[in-house]
């Protein structure tokens, strides 16, 4: 089993441009949505995505309130090709809820930044928030085969 | 928010070539892998899934104990695009867990035959199991702009 280096799977990860992110009830049922973020690596590495439009509101809170409610996230993102010597995920597990629009307002402002940067969608509408964000406590991937 | 019918939703899973499945532990942690899957619609929707490859045993075996433990399940059909008037997506919600090789013999075998039938390269390299099967308790879906 190729196993990729966390350089690796930083790279692509931040290189993506969606990911799934399942949340889960304070009943203990798991919940999937797809997802547009900006992940941050450093000392502690960071996931930020925004609650970016009306018409998904139903799902967004759900979304926001599980994470306020059990703050458990899985985030994948991965590569399905026809070719399956292409394929390749990364996983993310790390905890994490929405960011204070005050008390957070630094980090939100540099959320929104970020997405803008990387997302021209987000530059034409900037989200409204709120933002969430994940801590990453560990990186898990697999490749197919060996990725350069 | 345009909403959409059961049939499209059953249609564009039934379509999709991969999706992304959802589990939780017994502590209430979330674990998320692309899956290869096939989907039966009628008096009761069912999803069946197959263990394929001994190269991610590690997180197959995860995926099928938080079954096990927990029996929820959570799977998602979805379409990015960098036009994002074309993003939409389903989610199924239900509970499940792996077959067994004996009593479900039959069962099995269909499931077997079918994730065949729809990736050749399981017709190329049959799986060995075990197969999970998801029975689907509802359907979500969402899409930005209708869908014929």
């Amino acid at each position: 089993m190729p196993s990729l280096s966390l350089e690796a799977m930083r790279r692509l990860v931040v290189e993506a441009r969606v990911a799934r992110l399942a949340t889960v009830d304070a009943a203990g049922r798991p919940h999937l949505v797809p997802v547009c973020f900006v992940l941050e690596t450093g000392a502690a590495d960071r996931v930020h995505i925004a609650v970016d439009s009306k018409p998904k509101r139903g799902t967004e809170l759900r979304r926001t309130a599980n994470l306020r409610a059990t703050g458990r996230a899985c985030l994948l993102v991965d590569c399905y090709d026809e070719d399956w010597s292409r394929l390749w995920w990364v996983r993310l597990d790390g905890t994490g809820g929405p960011l204070d629009d005050t008390d957070d307002a630094a980090e939100v402002a540099e959320a929104l930044d970020a997405l803008a940067a990387k997302y021209p969608q987000y530059r034409a509408d900037r989200p409204a928030g709120p933002v969430l964000r994940i801590e990453v406590a560990a990186y898990r991937g697999w490749s197919a085969t060996p990725l350069g």
